[in-house]
């Protein structure tokens, strides 16, 4: 089949709007993945909130990851229903109701989340007691993202030591999440918090980094254990933008159709914050990439409106055109359907469930 | 119930993020919409895309709606499928897979489309065909939004004709969505199309215009026989700006947990991207409105993180605490999950679910 026929036939089949991921890339990213971290030594754990399907999971398991991460409990009793049995809820989890179903996973599941406060230290231990076993928890530091994570080196350790001393905790490491700018501060906070915690009897066996981008850091920081990146099963404009996707890396694409062309500078695609998202992306002009019309500007969007400036285009689509969208932010894309569209190439192999779209709790 | 116990109580059942809808505050909502177009003699057939559930689009028209409005054919079908016999498709509709599906909800519901170009004219006799009735259709008319719609009155009539010409179609009205600053343009526009209509032998039975800003202008475009309004029946922080809800008509609120408090001036929400979406809503600060802490500023998200900067708070959040944030745009954040929690004040109710979420074809 031609890549027009495709577009015609996943229009036929599923109308557009369409969500299609392209397999052959899949496996080729997830393949690349697996080869720097088995190079750079450290332990390849994919972050499946870019996906959220317990069938790529399955394909970046049976490419040598050891275990997964979510960000959401939620995320994880899917993958723990699909059997996945290794998994890291990078999140500061509170709450009775966070708690009770994160020992209810603990029973069947080998868990590790994260801390970065004594508050939510305080509340695991009871995770632990419905679990029946120990959760392992690590620490997470904050070497400049200025998101979640201890500030200090000294913070760290006394967060530690506090797990260390509750029933039902394991002490499991440091989970770092770097700046890409930063690796000599985070290499600085690293050694300053292994040395405290060494002065503290305390061992760090796992010691995880994260992120797309920072798979071009990783033998900058040492010491580093294993390695969470998400968005590069899939890629998008700003793993483009950040030199670590080219446009045969991009796996997804949203076909959108052309729906109006009230003036001969400007038209309509069926594709709009419902589907693509209003992610911007740092640094991007424009709403996504249009294969077929790469000239071509998504300059804004209403709910199911894309709206087309053509300024720049000599070859314009014409209402009726099915063209390929690369997203600027695929994580965030996937999470709006319930399904993806599979190919390989250019045909059509079947469709994959979203299965843990939308957990946000 | 206190609010504060009503917090505890949703976060325990539901977890955080929750989307809670205050039904009552909906009622009222609903209410005030229905005398304003009631008052200035207008249909009100309210557009489902905010809410996108069968029991809210019940609870409009038992106050009086007349028939209601969706964007994408998924979203009819889950009206049709819940009872809805009166719908209007306000998109260019095209393609196979949508005629065989316009076609099959024509079978048993009535139904209207809108239409800005000879393509998308030329394949809805299909639909009809398979309907086995005629399909009302309207001409989509830009009175300067510059998205969808002929940009003249000319080119208005001369679809109407197209319209009327194909066989199984019935030319039913006009669409607007006009600029709240153009209302005189839009006048102009109107009567000049009218006009053609007239000298063509075309009777627009229908003139629509639409927008819940414009609900304030529902005097101003002499012709109009009805409004078609979403955001209106929940509103949120655009809406507020726009001056057309205060913060007592917010229906819907956000309830989300601080998960960290790194350091002083900032803080961690569990409600990111993935909930509360980036839509930023023109000239709003920051990403939502905290009802507990109106001084903090969501500066930023993550998909699961909310960037707090507290710089500006005396009372500042710490980690545990429930907040409710008014999100920049309702109709976004609906879309991210399947079920709302519902309340009566400071009492839970229950869960709507959001039965058309997602339906982007």
């Amino acid at each position: 089949m031609s890549i027009a026929a495709l577009k015609a036939e996943v229009a036929r089949r599923f109308g557009t709007p369409a969500v299609v991921v392209d397999l052959d890339v899949v496996e080729r990213n997830i393949a690349r993945v697996q080869s720097l971290c088995d190079s750079a030594g450290v332990a390849n754990r994919p972050h499946i909130k870019t996906h959220k399907s317990p069938v790529i999971a399955g394909m970046q398991r049976d490419a040598g990851a050891q275990g997964i991460t979510c960000q959401k409990i939620g995320e994880a009793e899917v993958m723990a229903a699909a059997g996945f049995d290794d998994i890291f809820i990078t999140y500061n989890l509170l709450g009775e109701e966070k708690m009770g179903r994160l020992g209810r996973l603990l029973q069947s599941t080998r868990m590790r989340v994260a801390a970065d406060n004594p508050t939510v230290v305080a509340g695991l231990p009871e995770a632990a007691r419905i679990g029946g076993r120990d959760l392992e928890v690590m620490v997470e530091c904050d070497t400049g993202r200025k998101r979640a994570g201890v500030e200090t080196p000294a913070e760290a350790v006394a967060l530690a030591r506090d797990i260390a001393s509750r029933p039902g905790l394991a002490f499991a490491g440091l989970m770092l999440y770097p700046p890409e700018a930063r690796m000599a501060e985070t290499q600085a906070f690293l050694d300053e918090t292994l040395a405290g915690l060494r002065d503290a009897g305390l061992e760090a066996r796992v010691i995880s980094s994260g992120g797309t981008p920072n798979l071009a850091n990783l033998d900058k920081v040492k010491g580093v254990t294993e390695h969470r990146a998400g968005t590069c099963v899939f890629n998008d404009r700003m793993m483009m933008r950040a030199g670590m996707a080219g446009l045969d890396d991009c796996a997804l694409t949203v076909y959108a159709t052309v729906v109006s062309r009230a003036a001969p500078e400007r038209g309509i695609l069926d594709a709009g914050s419902k589907t693509l998202t209003s992610d911007t992306g740092a640094g991007l002009d424009g709403h996504g990439l249009i294969l077929e019309h790469p000239e071509a500007r998504i300059a804004q969007f209403a709910e199911e409106h894309g709206f087309l400036d053509l300024r720049a285009c000599n070859d314009r689509p014409k209402v009726g055109d099915v063209v390929r969208v690369v997203p600027n932010h695929v994580c965030v894309v996937v999470n709006m359907v319930d399904r993806l569209v599979a190919v390989r190439g250019d045909e059509i192999v079947g469709e994959l469930p979203v299965a843990a779209r939308g957990r946000i709790t």
